[in-house]
């Protein structure tokens, strides 16, 4: 898999205002460059005379099993990259064996996904409506569903500022898109810690919080009954300026401790990216456009090819650094810069 | 607001020669890059789940109301920019409820800006003639106009060294330009701290010094009984090689403690850079070249936009940090780099 | 000598697959450029008043005298550079008292660079195959032929992730070459420290573990036996991100003290990069692509002007730097950047 | 003076080949790059408020007045800059009361530069020769021609390996030219402190050794009666990868203290360059490459334009950092980044 290759053929079929929506991040996008960056920035320690003929990349998220550290992270638009878009990427996500996180966007439903058979486990993402009725009607049918775990998107307060879109006048929604309504109206700015709880009642599954930067904010979500974190700056497109989500995971990590589980994205284009996470305590990682650029180039076996890429990336980078198994990545695999 | 867009669309407006005037700064333009870049380099650490529904940006600007921490910096030659410059400007500042410096240049006279009426404070920024009883005049007369305080300009002791300008042969000053004088003729080059009584007791307002750079001087200004201090170094214009304003706000705001009020100046671009500016302790930040760009663009609805955007985007980057009023920004929201 | 001229005048020569095979590295290349530029990112402290008449480049390794501490890495492919590539390599080291370090791929045979006479030592490089009968005996067979040591390469436990060669399509064998075996079915990837002195008993004569990144591993090459580590990640071409060489020598210097000796390879472009390399403490260098580029530009005599004009450089570096003698060379000589 | 204007002149005027003799250094230029580079890395500091209408350059060399802290290096090859060139660049100097550094090289005469009257004073610069008796005797005739000091560089113990020479095959010498011989084979490459008591005996007059980068040959050098060093990597034309100047002028000031003084030459462009060195310890800065394009672009008049304009720059920049004089410059007015 030649992830380079792959978004210039998904980008040559795209239309180029939804391609510039997928890339783009917000503002300067500084945020968006700083996020693959910080993974190139920092270096491998790689360990030799191991024993790594069989590397296992096999681990848990939240107690269930997947075949790898690597998931999906919830994306909007999939329709528009590929026709089927979420059923395609779940399928994708069932046959590679991957944590698919299903982001239900606004009030709509989470459609066919739930009939795609996979051993794997799937979370479901909402952002929390202003309507909390509404929102408690989707998670409550959704759970039935068969949904492991409810994440909940808490950094979308605001609409970030995306100069891209504005320059092209890209109309947000479509016909045949989830809702046409302003996120900035539909969502629920005024979510605090206190309504974790709320949730985590209605939920009847494990809460996850998606969009934490600090360590502070980490406690605090498994103070209040959160299972897990997802670090994330929303990949760069809600405040530029933000720090890169590989400078701060270790710091949630710490915060956290063994009170919960930590998963990052952004940025994260190589096995050697995700070896990286996994190094400074990370859980697991999640992909969004990479698996966007193989749905919009393959579809369901673009996408698959992705996730089976990247776990080919990551079982050749474990090897190389001498680890045989996910517990055996420990933060010695990094190398301080002097 | 777009204010990339804007810029260029300034640009094409204005003479090319004018256009470097505002744009360059001196010799190599090291300080004018780093000024931008400085801001650029830090990162953000956001909050979330805060309850940010409201964000208010109000504040005061030595105990006087203003809708936001974004005020607009004195600017030489605004006529050039659009007719009737200076006057569009405060209306632009007036109708944001922007703090306004109204630049006095030489000996001129503030025409018409005290008659736009504003809930906004304005304070008049005068160079120090070594015709003191010019400037003693000029002080007396604009006063009575109703500023609330006198901002004096220290860091033209001697012009900077534009290579652009020189380049351009641009004739510094035109017909109906205020004054045919020689900057490095015309300006005090003596002044010291001891003088800054002197015209304390003559302004009857607080005293506000501009172009301070270091902590030591901006102990010494309150100690001289200056009310605030503008942490600037003329927008790269005057010493190349001078550390950007937003490396040494923090120096200087440790060292004003409570005792005065901290500004800064100097390549603000977007709102999450007040945002950092408030985050190392200023007490609001001024724009100079965006408002000059606006103003050139679409006169004073122009410099309008500049404003309520600056203002938008600092709503939205509190918001997306979890910070809803300017007492609640904090160091921090800072990010230190490992 | 001019390396770029060289590795100008190899590119017009060689196929554009083969130059990309030689020339790249793995994934995004991070550490191929890293390797070079964490040459170029330290800074020298040159001494002077030293009486440097006479610079002596001469050292031993391991024991046997050499004329300089610039080697020979070993390189796969080199009869694509040239015919008789290997031979003609064998005798550009003889011809300037180079180590040679000849690497034997898959199984194959040592060929006629047995039968080069030279002073300096030669060590044989093999990678482990899965049948350790074959490994043994080309092994013993070499070993008869008078290599000074042998070389275990232990950094290719998987191929790594080419993607030039992957967008070249490139055949990785043709007729002619060694073998046409997939390297990940052939080499043997459970190798341990463990099976060190199965090796140091069959060679008969001390042990080299090439593909060494970190102390503690080179801590335990030496404790299992070895009597030298290479300090080498392949020249970029395995693990995508891991640290450049010069990044890590100190560490492995370190750990190993008086134990054994430390070689380096990666990046090493100039003299001057190798007298930074011994003034981290590694005992010598060895040059890879530079000697290819001298082989495919001019065979023997380009091969043999490479070694040569890195030995002036390296004599000039000393002379410029105040050092008489290779024991001379010491940690004071590098820069500490503020 | 628009520096980089009068290089664009000076290219235009010489043999392309003689422009990069000039213009060039070593191997791969990092030094040559980094000498000008780390200058403008430091940021200044700069105060208000410190009564600037006159500012005073003046200072002294050795005990000799100067009109200002900034000097000629030594140059060779000024006759092709332009006819008469040494003598052009000795009126220059004197003009502008600037210590000249005059160059002979091998073992060539003064010329007429003795001639030249000038309140400042004039070092002799001078290379060892392996025929000890013909530099004294050089040595002797020339300070009866009066110069006040004697300059031994010592950093061409070997020719540096200058690229663009090779490349343009630049025959070093022509007609005219000082003398057809080798600097490897004329110059005395077995030079110790030792030697430096030889050479104060026979000079009678202070002596400077130039080319020295670290403390402790700066501290052997005072030892050994040496009344000053000059920092100086021989503008990045010798040992390429070799600390910039600016980088070990701090650690050279400190370990020369007050037994010598300090000059530092390399990068220097601008006149806040000046101010950083003096601000890091120096006691002058010597100017090479800025007076060769004054004199290629406009002789004599060229070159007094560039000491002029660096004088006016040095006056400026001190003036916008509230130092008056000299001896007001101090290491406060750098700023030391986070």
């Amino acid at each position: 898999m030649d992830l380079e290759l792959l978004e210039q053929a998904a980008r040559r079929r795209l239309d180029a205002a939804f391609y510039d929506y997928i890339a783009g991040g917000s503002e300067d996008e500084e945020t968006l460059v700083d996020n693959a960056a910080a993974w190139s920035r920092m270096r491998l320690r790689p360990k030799v005379l191991r024993d790594v003929d069989r590397v296992d990349l096999s681990t848990t998220a939240l107690g269930a099993p997947v075949a790898s550290p690597i998931g999906v992270a919830p994306m909007a638009m999939q329709h528009r990259a590929c026709e089927d878009g979420p059923v395609a990427t779940a399928r994708a996500a069932a046959a590679t064996g991957s944590l698919l996180v299903f982001g239900l966007f606004g009030a709509g439903s989470a459609g066919g996904v739930a009939e795609v058979e996979s051993t794997a486990p799937r979370w479901l993402q909402v952002y929390v409506l202003k309507d909390r009725a509404r929102s408690a009607a989707a998670i409550a049918r959704s759970v039935e569903e068969g949904y492991a775990a409810l994440v909940l998107t808490v950094d979308v307060v605001r609409q970030g500022n995306r100069r891209r879109d504005a320059r092209n006048r890209w109309v947000f929604l479509r016909e045949g898109d989830e809702a046409e309504e302003d996120p900035n109206e539909l969502f629920d700015r005024s979510l605090t810690f206190d309504d974790i709880a709320w949730f985590r009642e209605r939920a009847g599954v494990p809460l996850v919080i998606k969009g934490v930067m600090r360590g502070d904010d980490a406690a605090a979500c498994v103070d209040a009954g959160a299972a897990a974190v997802i670090v994330s700056n929303h990949g760069g497109r809600q405040l530029d300026g933000a720090a890169a989500t590989a400078d701060v995971l270790r710091e949630v990590v710490e915060a956290v401790g063994d009170r919960g589980e930590v998963y990052v994205d952004g940025g994260i284009r190589r096995g050697q990216h995700v070896l990286k996470a996994l190094a400074l305590g990370a859980r697991g990682v999640m992909l969004g456009r990479p698996v966007m650029w193989g749905l919009a180039a393959g579809g369901r076996l673009g996408a698959q090819a992705v996730l089976r890429g990247f776990q080919q990336e990551l079982e050749r980078a474990m090897a190389l650094s001498g680890v045989r198994s996910v517990p055996e990545i420990g933060p010695d695999l990094l190398h301080e810069r002097g």
